[in-house]
């Protein structure tokens, strides 16, 4: 298969007759930037020479070739022992050698599109692009009003909302929160239900079990109108899996991307690799354990459906070395991250990494952390950011004030990453010739015919004076961020669906809660 | 002249005996890096193509030799005649061609050393080397306890300890709050004996006035024990001017520059180009205007003493074109120190920028708006970073608090410039094999022969889980700077000062009091 291009034709095909939906729809709550995909114009930060780039590959494949990797997967297993690689008898652990793992790597694409349900929502992940998704995957939520509480339906339906609302985020990467009010068995068909009526952006369905991979992926065929066959033809969402590290990947994480690789659909592969945990307490051996453990699996779905698109997915981080717990946005993240994009540049595949913090409130230390990865996340130039907006306590709380922060942030980025102009206008010698040295530029005409574009201009910063900001009640910047969320939620309009897949999603949800949706145990 | 080398006999000529002072000495309140002098290994982030580069320096060429800058300083309005300069007769406005301001800059030195009072507190400007300076000038101070209030000697002195205390911090960059308790006419006299008494950091004099200056190089010079003759022979202390843009000099900024170069002290030169505002609302446009601002003065300097140690110093930013109110931290901010840092390397010249931001309080605002700050100076590769610890509202209030926690990040980036290790025992084959994939790295001895020194330690974030936060009271990261700082106070130490040289000190300011200190209106 090919990744990417030529799916106008068949997205005029849509059962609800091609009706274009509008992305500007929604409330003037705030003062955004426009959808964009974004480009990184910046040459990456790079801390590894070219030797040093090389010696993290040996690294990895020295682990691939002497080490192996545990695959808790019985077809996966007969899949690479017939592809030539090492399976050890009465184990799991497989064995490939750097020609094949090199060979298989190789056949996937550096840069692809997903196209969901609104072909105006298309993403495209490599290259220089650098999209953000949502915070994914937290128990807990939290915002000012209500404090900190086990998700649920509600908090996830709202916590998609703000996701679909804001332009700088660009795909729903996971769950915003766990609706635990929902039961396992069936809360993979509500929380996609939700996310395909109350937002039109490219989703991700988790890799646990076959119903639920299965499920997802036929309610996003529905949502979208397609027919099976043009689903499988080119990338409509994505799945993410962290294998067990160290070494080892787990039943599900195998099982769900296989399917995904089968019908084309993109794999994000992220090893769990905590440098002083579950990886080496150095840098370069937790990015050479990570690198190894994200190309087995690589490796493993591109032997099962060449060119299936993937990313490398890295989520490098220390421990702190006191408590024991994981810490994020540190200086040990900022190389990781940087050290991942030369790997991912040198096997030409997409990178992923994430905006993450550890902190407990969305205080100073959560924005710090938050902005190290950001510039991180830049620097290395990585393609896909995760938990872009919201993410708190390491990933155990989705905080509504801190998803509205991080959006500011994240604007800023997207405005930071346009061009610089420096042409004759831009330079403004006769601006200034103009101005001389008793005026100023406010009311220069070089500045009026530029002041409304010229800056990025916030929603959540505060840049009134002390007085002008204390005279208002010395409002800080999470209530600031409270006032916002509760705005956009109230004027919060879904985006247009076909009646009649709204019907055919609801009664494919129906017919699934009837069989009992996926096994659980409880 | 020459800078930089070849000071370390001269300084065992000090009168206190040549005894060094401990740069380790004082309390053990927090984890801090060692004293260092931080070297960026990074290749900078640079927005302008090698045509843009010219484009800028054409740019503010034109400017000098087009539209000219106003030297509002007879003196040096005759250097610059005598050196070949047009002088507009009946007005300051001095234009000079492209062929003198570059023959000028050339002679001024790429690197230089500054050497206080203690000499293992000498620091290095320009190369790849980064230091950081505490918050200069602002006229409040806030802290938790006592709100926000005019600065006076007591916080002014406060301020200064907690300079001195952190090793991050390795310079004194103006006074870190202006004491509105000392009458003017001797505060410079109050502020620098306190200064000289309780840090042995290189520390800045103010170009106000023919005494300030004076009476300052008078003090470092008797508290570094030296003859005039010494002091002149290498630099001791520095000072920073800002023009008065668009295009202006004040009597002031020539006059203090002036007498450093002439005693070879070295001149930080920062014009005020905010865009929109001062400067051009382009980027590229105010880059240039401050390029042209910056290099007129340095070309003065050059031609007065060649040689004197310069620095070129960026304060581009953006105004609000909403509030008309200056904005740090921003996107703009980024690229205008990126594109500034291309322009210094460019003419040889060290760079300037500063930790800025604009938030009325330390809260998360505050940290993205420092965090992006700093993500500019790193990328820019700046030598000099102004204001790294303290500021908020830009530059209108210094923050105990903010201090503090801006120490913890001034940290983190130090540790960030380490250079990444990629020998064969970092890269970790052999833990990986011996950790499996059963087991975690915790207890791996590839894990305890370094964990101690692994990774950075913050001595502020707060790493532990949500629980146990929340048990020990949510404290937010002010508040616990709040603490720490309280600590250090508590358990500060002056450095060492031999009681002959203090005497001297007091002796001196006793003297110019008598004499009335500086001349004033009031």
């Amino acid at each position: 298969m090919t990744a990417g291009t030529g799916k106008t034709s068949r997205r005029g095909k849509r059962r609800h007759g091609g009706r274009s939906a509008n992305i500007r729809r929604g409330s003037a709550a705030i003062r955004q930037v426009p959808w964009t995909l974004p480009q990184n114009p910046d040459v990456p930060t790079e801390p590894l020479d070219e030797e040093g780039e090389h010696a993290v590959h040996d690294a990895a494949m020295r682990v691939l070739e002497d080490i192996g990797i545990d695959f808790l997967h019985d077809e996966a297993k007969q899949i690479l022992a017939d592809a030539g690689c090492t399976v050890r008898v009465g184990s799991g652990t497989v064995r490939m050698d750097r020609d094949f793992v090199m060979e298989q790597v190789r056949k996937a694409p550096e840069r692809f599109d997903i196209t969901p349900r609104n072909p105006e929502r298309m993403v495209r992940i490599g290259d220089d692009y650098m999209l953000f998704g949502n915070v994914g995957s937290p128990p807990n939520c939290s915002d000012l009003d209500r404090g900190r509480r086990p998700g649920d339906r509600e908090s996830y339906r709202d916590l998609i909302k703000l996701t679909q609302y804001f332009n700088c985020i660009h795909m729903i990467i996971g769950y915003p929160v766990e609706p635990v009010d929902i039961h396992p068995s069936i809360r993979h068909l509500d929380c996609i239900h939700d996310a395909l009526v109350l937002s039109d952006k490219a989703l991700h369905a988790y890799s646990l079990g076959k119903e639920r991979i299965e499920d997802a992926m036929e309610m996003v065929r529905i949502a979208a109108g397609l027919t099976p066959g043009e689903f499988d033809a080119s990338p409509c969402m994505f799945t993410n899996i962290n294998s067990s590290s160290p070494l080892k990947i787990d039943f599900n994480m195998l099982d769900g991307p296989m399917r995904m690789a089968r019908r084309g659909q993109p794999v994000i592969v992220t090893p769990f690799t905590l440098a002083g945990a579950m990886a080496p307490v150095t840098i370069a051996g937790a990015v050479a354990q990570q690198t190894a453990e994200a190309l087995a699996v690589i490796a493993l779905l591109q032997t099962i459906n060449p060119g299936t698109p993937v990313v490398y997915g890295s989520f490098t981080s220390n421990v702190d070395m006191g408590s024991g717990a994981p810490a994020f946005g540190t200086p040990e993240y900022l190389r990781a991250t940087q050290m991942s994009g030369q790997m991912a540049r040198f096997y030409g595949l997409p990178l992923r990494a994430s905006n993450a913090c550890a902190a407990n409130c969305p205080d100073a230390q959560a924005a710090w952390e938050s902005a190290f990865s950001l510039w991180a996340c830049v620097s290395a130039r990585v393609n896909l950011v995760y938990h872009a907006a919201g993410w708190l306590e390491g990933g155990l709380c989705a905080s509504y004030e801190k998803l509205v922060m991080d959006c500011e942030t994240l604007q800023q980025v997207i405005h930071y990453l346009r061009p610089v102009a420096v042409g004759t206008d831009d330079l403004a010698v006769d601006a200034i010739r103009e101005v001389g040295p008793d005026g100023n530029f406010f009311g220069a005409s070089h500045t009026l015919e530029r002041y409304e574009t010229a800056f990025y201009r916030p929603f959540l910063s505060e840049l009134n004076n002390f007085e002008a900001w204390e005279e208002r009640g010395s409002i800080q910047t999470p209530e600031r961020a409270n006032s916002i969320w509760k705005q956009i939620l109230d004027e919060f309009e879904p985006p247009p669906m076909d009646d009649a897949i709204r019907e055919e999603l609801e009664a494919f949800v129906a017919l699934r809660k009837e069989e009992g949706g996926a096994p659980t145990d409880y």
